[in-house]
């Protein structure tokens, strides 16, 4: 008995990764650096953003894209820190995909800003599966969530380019571990730059700005 | 301070629209008949199948597309009660939409048999988004699940046509009501037909299997 076995995810990740070099072709003639935020639900994606936006932009103007089912909070408490902001209704969606993201970038019309992030949905799962054309994946990590995540949810940690670890505070009320967590990652992702954070008091947010600082001016030495 | 929305799900939607009408127009052309089977993981998909099979397949010849993450499993199950089976391996996808039944649907080739049952991806969210282009939108409910589901996932029992109510044997180990049932679908979709359904002993498999002969002959006069 032989059974016909079809990879009809194959064809979607064709027509995205088609769409995804389009994004990334914008990007580059616009001279955007495109930053694709990705965590779990309630990590602090947004409380990070404000702490961002606060330390970059007398250097670039920025913009954010928030994706959400159906609020504008996020978008409003961005937009309080300086940030042009457009939000994204996904509809029930669990990814921001590379269409979805031009459409995005249309949607700041003219003015687009040189830094733009992405707040993708809170979702361990499904963003890490979808290349947008962002230059870099940015996903956080929260102490309460575990140091075993890695374990769990693999690709997540394998496609992104830098991990913040939030919530560093509460690290005494949890049995979260660096060593465990560098561990964790050493087959899935060795090389991945790991930055403590602490939001609330804004502990290693500037190195992590910095770095980013750093990778846009690599991208877009012009604008430094 | 406006902040512009934008809502990406919209062109999404649009493009799945256009590629189900796709699906319809191939079915008619070809005179065949799909069911999209929607349900929780373990509700019972794979074994109301065989049973549908086996009441079903002196009338029809019957095929099957399996939706699963990356097993084979339900796909040599139902072959072995006669129907032809095509794996689709989704991926980590959480649902099938109408681009992936299509692709499922040239992998029977020149054999397409009259009925198809899709098994979609276990799970009560996603599915019920995507319009895969199927004539009929069955979906099961397990008695362990609980009778306050339709309050829970409101679209997958708006959207179905018909809703199976599969280990009915195990009532009096949960607290679900039939009435309280209806009673959570009244606002929903009142005219949703239920159907009580034990796949163990089979009882109200024959009542299921009649309703969708009844609908496939509709469809399909010259097969019936």
């Amino acid at each position: 008995m032989t059974i016909p076995v079809l990879d009809v995810r194959a064809g979607i990740e064709a027509e995205n990764a088609a769409r995804a070099e389009k994004v990334r072709a914008f990007l580059k003639e616009k001279g955007v650096y495109l930053v694709n935020l990705m965590a779990s639900p309630g990590a602090g994606k947004t409380t990070l953003l404000c702490r961002l936006i606060d330390e970059l932009k007398t250097g670039f103007s920025i913009g954010v894209m928030e994706a959400d089912v159906d609020s504008d909070v996020d978008a409003r408490a961005v937009s309080m820190h300086g940030a042009k902001a457009v939000q994204l209704h996904t509809g029930g969606m669990c990814h921001m995909d590379a269409k979805m993201t031009l459409e995005g970038l249309m949607a700041f019309g003219d003015g687009l800003p040189r830094l733009i992030f992405l707040e993708n949905v809170g979702n361990m799962v499904c963003p890490a599966e979808f290349d947008t054309g962002a230059q870099l994946k940015l996903m956080l990590l929260s102490v309460p969530e575990g140091d075993d995540k890695p374990l769990k949810y693999p690709l997540m940690f394998q496609v992104s380019d830098i991990l913040g670890v939030t919530k560093c505070d509460t690290m005494p009320a949890f049995d979260f571990d660096f060593d465990r967590l560098k561990h964790n990652l050493a087959v899935i992702n060795p090389s991945l730059p790991v930055f403590p954070l602490c939001c609330k008091s804004g502990d290693g947010v500037e190195k992590l700005a910095d770095e980013i600082r750093r990778r846009v001016c690599s991208i877009i030495p012009r604008t430094c």
